[in-house]
């Protein structure tokens, strides 16, 4: 088979993370017999540098006539006097609705031979934890109105954004969840701060609806307070975590730093039709941009996400998720991975022991 | 002098704990030459069980009238059923915003006599770290308006809710968060959301511009994903974190159960005229409510806390921490903070052992 990929290189470290990833692609190309073809778009603070905006009309374009979208990271200091509605992380607001992209999971996986790097003590992770986050990405007060007026108590200029959240969107999100959580070990928690807000009654009363759509699953509801809590006391509690944008935004984050494994971290973001953007949840590190350093595993675990959900190449992705999990077995490791003294590869280097696994 | 508490025992384990923490209070007066008279008044599950709603006027009434007042919990499973505009915790919401009270200051300190029971591993925690959460308490998403309306898009009922903050309020807010750090280890780290959100520029605009009357105070910005996930990555680089209710509600949850002694944690919320209510952030824990074993830590330090702030009796409440303190290093311990085989003291031997060191 053919695919086509459009790739965001972006900025920082990007390109040199994408680069490796790519030519695992390949690799999965040679020993399964498919093509990838590679459409380069830019997006993000290269985007502003070229084109004076972050996101161009062509970008969008070409991202929604591929296969799937391929993504490194975007922004960097350089970027940081922009003013706010052309900064580079609009990229990826903007590639998100423009592409319709309303699931974004996030697996906080702690790989066992990184345990030494999980912030939590062994006696509360025990044989470790494996949770997804199944974000909802284009609703919520994020894609609300977001504008100024003054306080009608006289307290001067005010900023203010719409929360809200529709029964359809969140029927769509729910039933990710739950479709999820029946491949996996048929767990849903629905985490929303419904004792305030009607956002989150609405999203509440709709999961409790579709619920009984899924009675092999389990369901819990959980106030978000709540869950940034559980999820230091005990992660192995969780298995699909499912919420809405903002919730999501700060859960995920917390969920994959109690890993240890930040720079390992995949993701997808995906529509209805299964088009999906991969991307890795670390940032652009523009402090080791360049330097050949960085580790490009989450970047290619996001392409074994991208063989799996979008293309339906269960095979593959699991091939290249082995081949990961057999290099890490080996000791092997870069340099943000690396114990004290542990010899660190280059970016190019762990992209080869990966590519020699499969 | 003479100081009048309104009391708000409230349900589950509030009236154990809350009775030992006044009569710390009384000790407190015998020995410092003060006189505290208590009124006691109903809210919560409680209020909902004589009166039919979780908060009367009576008591928004004599919590207003009193100088100060002390909360043990409220809440339940047995109100789990009774329609959200009348559950216990808005008896929380309504007094909150009746008294006005802006500020909620949440300490989250690791007590070095209970290092075991931290969930973070020793070598991130290094010496310990000593947090204070300043979170705004009356506005945000909060308490703008909440409501349903059809969908735009044909998606149906939506739930929406209002996020906004003025420049008087993040003004207020802010000085408070200042000022405290003046105190302290003169660093604010202030927690947003401003790469997405307008109440989140009004917001840091506002910052920006009074952090210069606060010249000796270390000023940061940090994006609330990045804060959780820094809490658990590195808590001893934050002194005082300011930000507003929603993310406080979930960064304040999250600081405590680092500390791994939730069970010992208090917090103040107070007015501009220093007035304030002051509770412990653990919840009614209805499971051991009536046993007489629950840790009543968390309150008394509450009552420290009503000491320092909203009286100004400084000396008196180092007393009483330095007292909990001692009878800690001492080896006491509740059952939720014994270690498996050590003695379990009941609610009321802590509490008879603290007011010994008094
Ligand atoms: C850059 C920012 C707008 C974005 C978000 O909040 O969604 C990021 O934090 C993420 O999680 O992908
Ligand atoms: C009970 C609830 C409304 C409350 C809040 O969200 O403020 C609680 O979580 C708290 O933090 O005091």
């Amino acid at each position: 088979m053919e695919y086509n990929i459009a790739v965001v290189k972006g900025d920082g470290i990007g390109p040199e993370i994408v680069t490796e990833a790519m030519q695992v692609l390949d690799k999965v190309g040679e020993r399964f017999g498919h093509t990838f073809h590679y459409q380069e778009v830019l997006a993000g603070g290269c985007s502003i540098d070229a084109n004076g905006i972050p996101l161009t009309e062509e970008t969008i374009e070409i991202c929604k006539n591929a296969d799937s979208v391929l993504l490194g990271a975007v922004g960097g200091p350089k970027w940081d006097e922009v003013p706010s509605e052309k900064r580079p992380e609009k990229a990826l607001l903007g590639l998100r609705s423009a592409l319709g992209l309303f699931v974004n999971l996030r697996p906080a996986q702690m790989h066992k031979a990184l345990s030494d790097a999980c912030p939590i003590k062994p006696e509360i992770i025990g044989d470790g934890f494996d949770i997804l986050v199944c974000r909802e990405l284009t609703g919520d007060v994020y894609f609300g109105r977001h504008y100024r007026r003054e306080s009608d108590k006289g307290w001067g200029e005010t900023g203010a954004d719409d929360m809200n959240y529709s029964v359809y969107e969140v029927e769509r999100i729910g039933r990710r969840a739950f479709e999820m959580a029946m491949k996996r070990n048929k767990k849903v928690c629905s985490v929303d701060k419904a004792n305030v807000l009607e956002t989150s009654r609405v999203w509440r009363e709709t999961m409790h609806r579709i619920k009984d759509e899924y009675p092999e699953v389990a369901y819990s509801d959980m106030y978000v307070d709540n869950c940034a809590m559980q999820l230091v006391r005990n992660p192995s509690q969780f298995d699909v975590i499912v919420t809405g944008n903002l919730f999501g935004d700060i859960l995920s984050d917390e969920a994959s730093m109690i890993t240890g494994s930040i720079g390992m971290l995949p993701s997808a973001s995906m529509n209805e039709s299964g088009k999906g953007m991969y991307e890795p949840i670390h940032g652009s590190a523009p402090d080791i941009a360049g330097k050949g350093i960085a580790n490009p595993i989450a970047t290619i675990l996001s392409c074994a996400m991208m063989l799996r959900y979008s293309f339906g190449l269960m095979a593959e992705a699991d091939a290249v998720e082995n081949a990961v999990e057999a290099v890490l077995d080996a000791g092997h490791r870069t340099a943000d991975i690396a114990a004290p003294g542990e010899k660190a590869l280059s970016t190019s280097e762990m992209g080869a022991l990966i590519r020699a696994q499969l």
